[in-house]
């Protein structure tokens, strides 16, 4: 099945909007396994519309579209699908009802426009759309199949999973990819990759696609399959292998996060953590304290900037500073012990480094960052040499500093 | 003169990555005062890619492709336009040289594949690549252009600013759009539109267009003019009047930012600042952090999510806590002083509040927000009521709060 993507809406050709529904769609159709042989943007131009239809008609088996469903003036695509197939727009029951029911249950009154809606070319179903007013469009039209969604990316999105891939998968052989990511911190791309790449050539079915993101590496499993039942059988020997493999650095799957992983591993052993930031001057915490619940075992965070605050706040004897500095292993150690007295808490983890981009020096350069973590039988430190700029330099130290709880307290 | 695009590349079809190419120069052309009437996406298919830009050449003025200009065999851009335009490739001299010094600068060597880059159809210029190793094509045919940029995002910037602009300025009237933005904290979009209504709607050379994001309202005025000196002149009455309206919401222009705004107060003033958090546990600071030389004004941060450290760290007297709650204007005030107090620092700035998404009640719902700011002749506070999730209650209470020191200290 050859499918194509046409895109309508002049938003789309003015720049100010980056078109995500088109992203969107052509990863589903490659999760069908349907391939895309084009995509077209075309604004609201009735004409133009049209002939881009026609073309796309003409040359694939399948035609979604996105956008122009709406009540206004600018909407056009019912009334160009109408001239495209040759059919008048009549009042289809289904797609009324369905507009009714959303005014109904918003509690907002509807206007004889949202009733142009519900006319669709004679023959065509309507595409239930439980999350806006305008219902999409299904046309076969002989061995061709025409799709109109609406362009708002929450309806198309939802729309999509909830109608098309049940339709396309009925009309295609059956398969669809089925994907799982494992999600890795610690260790770099080619390494990783390089400890898997045996694993890799050998499979086909799943397939194993190894990619760095920012601060961490991601290994896609993806397996061909009829139902998730079938996927699971395929992926789950995969998975294994790659576990017993590089395990150490997994900290979770799919859209998990470092900082709900450390979260959840705190929350099971009944611990508590306080941070103390320089460099990454609360960041951490604030990564932290994005988990709804993080309260039960986020204490307290100290963010010393200035040398006075880490003696006053963090109790870090002033010899270390005068003796190290400020970025050393000692006062780092010693950041990290202060603050987890400070607030009584299982864990102190703290950093010291220089994000830059002045405050560098030939000893200590711009993205040197030690950190420390504290509990009562021990403390323990790391170095590390970052690269980038300030923000980048931060977000890595946050990250480096998640994953030395992780891997402290696991 | 029609525009049309036509972005090349089998990525763009498998949804892997957003193409932002595509946005860029649809906004630029805008800019130039080019309508854009279509834009379409090809993989590496050389007939396919060839029907596609045959079309396009067929309807429009100006066809600009992007990507396919590689040295790898997926690159089939140049030999399509060969085809196109009935010309063969031969070695263009100028971009043979541009090529060899590339390799030269980056001291890397070269391969012959990259010397088949510096092949272009008979009659076309090679526009100047500094930042890799495709040249770009510009060919003219009858009265019909057509310009081939490579799909590297900072490549496909760099050349259109520095050669297709100049060239696309000479073949129109000489009119391109120059744009100023005004960035508004603290004032709701639609307020803001009400109050400037006038004003719009009697400008057509520039116009003006206000738009929300998030935590913000900006204003855009885009003057039609033929240099940057005739658009300063038309721009500039316009945004007097709108800073006459709106000055007290003007929190900066183009790129500013907030926390870069209220850093360069700061720094006039040669005062400084120490920061209290609770429910946006360490945001305010991290985002205060991320502004370069922050050190010489931040002093230090205080992220006290339990009631205990608020009454250890900042000396918020507990009495206040249980007689008003941790979430109160006088715990907020007590939280502003003590940090002031414990930092030294010529301002104290505090917020407490529950972020969500448990934690509220029926007198204290999830989004209530209390944030003062302390000074030593005086202390103040506002409450917010915000909406939505966890991290977007965080964002919106960080974006109040540093209004709050920058309408305060101004």
């Amino acid at each position: 099945m050859r499918a194509e993507l046409v895109m309508i809406g002049t938003e789309l050709l003015l720049g100010e909007t980056v078109d995500s529904n088109a992203a969107y769609l052509a990863q589903e159709l490659a999760n069908l396994g349907i391939d895309l042989y084009y995509k077209s943007t075309v604004g609201d131009n009735w004409l133009r519309m049209l002939e881009v239809l026609t073309q796309a008609l003409g040359r694939s088996d399948l035609v979604i579209t996105s956008g122009g469903l709406g009540p206004t003036m600018d909407d056009q695509t019912r009334s160009c699908l109408s001239a495209l197939a040759n059919r008048s727009l009549v009042l289809n029951p289904t797609a009324e009802a369905q507009i009714r029911a959303y005014f109904a249950k918003t509690n907002r009154p509807m206007s004889d426009n949202n009733l142009k809606q519900a006319f669709l070319p004679e023959g065509a179903q309507a595409i239930p759309n439980q999350w806006g007013t305008a219902p999409g469009i299904l046309l076969e039209l002989g061995n061709k199949i025409l799709i109109s969604l609406p362009g708002v990316p929450r309806e198309l999105k939802n729309m999509f999973q909830a109608s098309v891939v049940p339709y396309l998968i009925n009309k295609t052989d059956g398969n669809r990819l089925y994907s799982r990511t494992l999600r890795f911190v610690g260790i770099g791309e080619s390494t990783l990759e390089e400890m898997v790449k045996d694993i890799i050539s050998n499979q086909t079915n799943p397939t194993i696609a190894p990619y760095a993101s920012f601060g961490e590496v991601k290994i896609r499993i993806t397996a061909k399959a009829k139902s998730s039942i079938e996927a699971e059988a395929l992926i789950a020997p995969v998975e294994k292998q790659l576990r017993e493999t590089l395990g150490q650095w997994l900290y979770g799957l799919e859209q998990d996060t470092l900082e709900a992983v450390v979260g959840q591993m705190l929350i099971e052993r009944k611990e508590t953590i306080a941070t103390a930031e320089s460099c990454t001057g609360g960041l951490i915490a604030h990564r932290l304290t994005n988990v709804p619940g993080s309260s039960n075992y986020f204490m307290q965070g100290a963010i010393t900037y200035s040398n006075d605050s880490k003696v006053k706040i963090l109790s870090v004897p002033e010899e270390l500073i005068i003796n190290y500095g400020a970025v050393s292993e000692h006062v780092a150690k010693a950041m990290a012990e202060g603050v987890r007295n400070l607030a009584n808490s299982t864990w102190g983890l703290a950093v010291t480094g220089i994000a830059g981009p002045s405050g560098g020096t030939g000893e200590k350069p711009v993205g040197l960052v030690y950190m420390a973590i504290s509990h009562q039988d021990f403390t323990k430190a790391e170095v590390h040499r970052f690269t980038g700029n300030r923000e980048e330099i931060k977000q890595r130290t946050a990250q480096a500093a998640l994953n030395l709880v992780r891997v402290t307290i696991k």
